[in-house]
């Protein structure tokens, strides 16, 4: 039986989604771990999104093949009870046995959250990146225009030697002004290693008014990366969704 | 100069507001240090309510007499700079010479969160009490209606050998379904001893149907704590705002 498996965490004390044999402290590893003593073998799970150190994720998917070990909300409990605080299984379902997270996803969805005064933000500082100082948005608004459709997105990629296509659609980029933050909303149908954090970086410094606002197909057209903006923190990133 | 500070704070790692001498882990204490520090003086402060151990606010208040040291903004940087991580000023103004915090507030309001589903809550976990079971809100509203006005509230007083007046006024209850929880805001005049975490505790009891929804009445008449509910948990309570 195959299942799917919608999962939030809170990335602060983790080395990324994805498992590694040089760390015990990747959310990949803790669910598996638990899934194993849950089963007595071993299990592997794949997970739509490879989330970076210090990246939340309120949506992420993974989908697991099991024998049956109870009902779904059985196998949730189960999960919740041995899982560490951070991390939550927030639904468990049946889904066809083809179904495979990260192959049949159509899109995703991230939230980049940027501190823009002097608040220290007590209940939110582990989730925003503090930048403390003020953004024009309506500049970034328009960078943000440039970069919707089909592109590719080198520029903003942080593999320098990707060799696979990096050609991406990003469907919607919004930019909120929030009480303390500018909140940017990332729409598409996939996401290049730290594309995200660039976009973010780069749109930071339009908004600082360090990059033009109209530079954005000329930045496309250049398909080199260090032209981009830096890569934002990890720490204001999370990963809300995950489309099938 | 009088300055009145509003602060925020995570409290979940301090023993309370008010400064003891029996524990360093105090907001007031941890404040008075750090403006110590700055004045090179032994400064007081007065806070406008000691919220316990375990509570987190959002707008407590305090003031506290000054030489001068810097313009507001300057005083609200240094102390954002050397407090700990989860406490934050949110502002710092000038007052008159006689405002003192907790003399002239004329009102407060608490939150309190209460989970009501298995959902682990990864980014609210220490901010709701896990109750994971379903609240009728209809009859916990019904209940709180008859809470509403001024009344004796020494059934729902903590300290059993309070001599002042046990009368308050409540002027709103509000009660709110969201995703995962229920959400009831407390707006006073001021309110005893535990008497939020004791009237929460006691709507819980009438949303379990434990308690009948229209026993309040009865309650208040019997000015006697061991009738009303349980104190519930500190770590779902936030006192949001002093009004003046």
């Amino acid at each position: 039986m195959n299942y799917k498996l919608t999962i939030e965490y809170d990335g602060t004390r983790y080395d990324g989604w994805q498992r590694q044999s040089t760390t015990e402290q990747t959310i990949q590893g803790k669910i598996e771990r638990v899934l194993s003593r849950m089963t007595g073998k071993d299990i592997e799970i794949d997970g739509a999104g490879r989330t970076d150190a210090g990246v939340h994720a309120r949506g992420q998917t993974a989908n697991v093949h099991l024998g049956f070990y109870g009902s779904d909300e059985e196998i949730l409990e189960y999960l919740n009870e041995y899982l560490p605080d951070d991390i939550g299984i927030v639904s468990v379902e049946r889904v066809p046995e083809r179904f495979h997270a990260r192959l049949w996803a159509t899109g995703k969805c991230y939230s980049y959250r940027i501190g823009i005064d002097s608040c220290k933000s007590v209940f939110d500082r582990k989730y925003r990146y503090p930048l403390g100082k003020k953004l024009d948005v309506v500049a970034m608004r328009r960078a943000a225009s440039d970069l919707l459709g089909t592109h590719d997105f080198r520029s903003f990629c942080g593999n320098p030697r990707m060799k696979k296509s990096t050609v991406r659609t990003i469907e919607d980029i919004l930019i909120e002004e929030l009480e303390h933050e500018v909140k940017i909303t990332y729409t598409g149908n996939g996401f290049l290693q730290y594309m995200v954090r660039i976009l973010t970086g780069t749109l930071i410094e339009v908004g600082l008014h360090q990059r033009k606002e109209d530079s954005m197909p000329w930045l496309l057209e250049q398909k080199e990366r260090k032209l981009a903006g830096v890569t934002a923190p990890a720490q204001g990133l999370c990963l809300e969704q995950v489309y099938y």
